[in-house]
């Protein structure tokens, strides 16, 4: 049997807003998804409020049991931009001036505009490494597996960018998608019986109404191409003894 | 000094399909924004895999620590919907058909319908009480300060309705917004001052991009009405001595 190396990976939203329901946090799908074709799985997301208390424990438990931590949220210039001091407490280093990121902001401002406000978004954990911000100057930090990206999704996305060399996933993971016309008890116990059969790979079953009719949506995700392709022919199998339509335009 | 009587809630988010990326979770925001009227505030959200341990823990974590639990996704027909037995096995309850659900579920369907697979669905922890479901038959269900839900928002959204007798919150949570035409560095240090002199009202500060111009969006939320007028007045003060445009259209 193959090894299985898995690389998994938590994150951690950061933000009253979200937990109030005033944003859809959009993050989440954002790494995930970045993360799948690097071959890292995300296997917790934690959403928590703007409180130090919270934000110090939430990393302290997730970052011994996952490979990679990602926070979003948090570093920028207000009150409630509190994710670098806590990251410097949860690790028990100094929350201080990072002077390259000092000099990346002075650089970035017109001169006269580096505020006291602005020269706050310079403060991290110690010697922590810098995660370049293509987008609004102001960078990100890792300390250790703990990677802390902003909240605001578009200039996120351009930081991940930056981020591919600082990740060592593992085989990439593949996910393929068969939509049919019909509904989840009619496949159940077909499906079920599948997936006993290949407890390695991840077989999920999502009902969806699209332009006015039920179908579902069977995933089946895995590193392995050939155990894929295998659930494929044994789905196929039942999909045409039971004479269920394939959804194609999808 | 008011007494603050804080009615707290967790959400857990049920589901490969939202750690893969694949699938956007929006149930999050949909059941904050309605226990916000109820006075219930939403204090962490976690997202899970369907794996029974880790259904069976992270209940157990969060149950004692919030008033009320929700959790999404994962009581369909499918071998991925383990939510049922998970929680049983949470509560140290038989997992067994509830004779209620089945009658429900015996007459949604057509003669000879009500397969194995939808059968499934009448399995809930013993004694639970069923959450009725007017869109598509299958029942939630409540054991003792949790809630389980279905996954799918459309659904999820007809049930909340039903359910506002068995909560019982605080005041509810009133938020007001103030769009600025401004950028956070500009306001940070004032705004800070109004939260430091404010310590039990929650106020947040937003970065936003629209229609090619930047703002920010100031939220301040409490219980109290008054405390928010105090909060506003503050900031209104600082905004104008900045001579900061106020958007109105939003």
């Amino acid at each position: 049997m193959e090894k299985k190396i898995q690389v998994n990976a938590a994150i951690i939203i950061i933000g009253n807003e979200i937990l109030s329901g005033r944003t859809q946090d959009t993050n989440t799908s954002l790494i995930s998804l970045w993360l799948n074709l690097l071959g890292v799985k995300v296997q917790e997301v934690r959403v928590i409020p703007d409180i130090e208390e919270v934000i110090v424990k939430t990393i302290n438990e997730v970052r011994g049991k996952n490979t990679y931590v990602f926070t979003t949220g948090g570093i920028g210039p207000t009150h409630d931009d509190i994710t670098a001091a806590s990251v410097s407490k949860a690790f028990n280093l100094n929350y201080e001036v990072n002077k390259e990121a000092f000099k990346i902001l002075e650089s970035y401002y017109k001169p006269g505009e580096f505020n006291e406000g602005r020269q706050k978004m310079a403060w991290t954990p110690a010697n922590a490494k810098l995660i370049l911000n293509p987008t609004s100057g102001a960078p990100g930090f890792i300390v250790e597996n703990v990677f802390c990206l902003p909240g605001v999704p578009s200039i996120l996305k351009s930081m991940l960018g930056g981020l591919k060399n600082e990740i060592s996933g593992g085989k990439p993971i593949i996910s393929h998608t068969i939509n049919l016309r019909t509904v989840e008890s009619e496949i159940a116990k077909s499906l079920t019986s599948v997936q006993n059969s290949n407890k390695d790979v991840e077989i999920g079953s999502y009902p969806f109404f699209r332009a006015g009719k039920l179908g579902v949506s069977i995933v089946v995700r895995s590193e392995n191409q050939t155990k894929i392709d295998d659930c494929n022919s044994k789905i196929m199998e039942f999909v045409s003894q039971k004479k269920i339509e394939i959804i194609k335009d999808n």
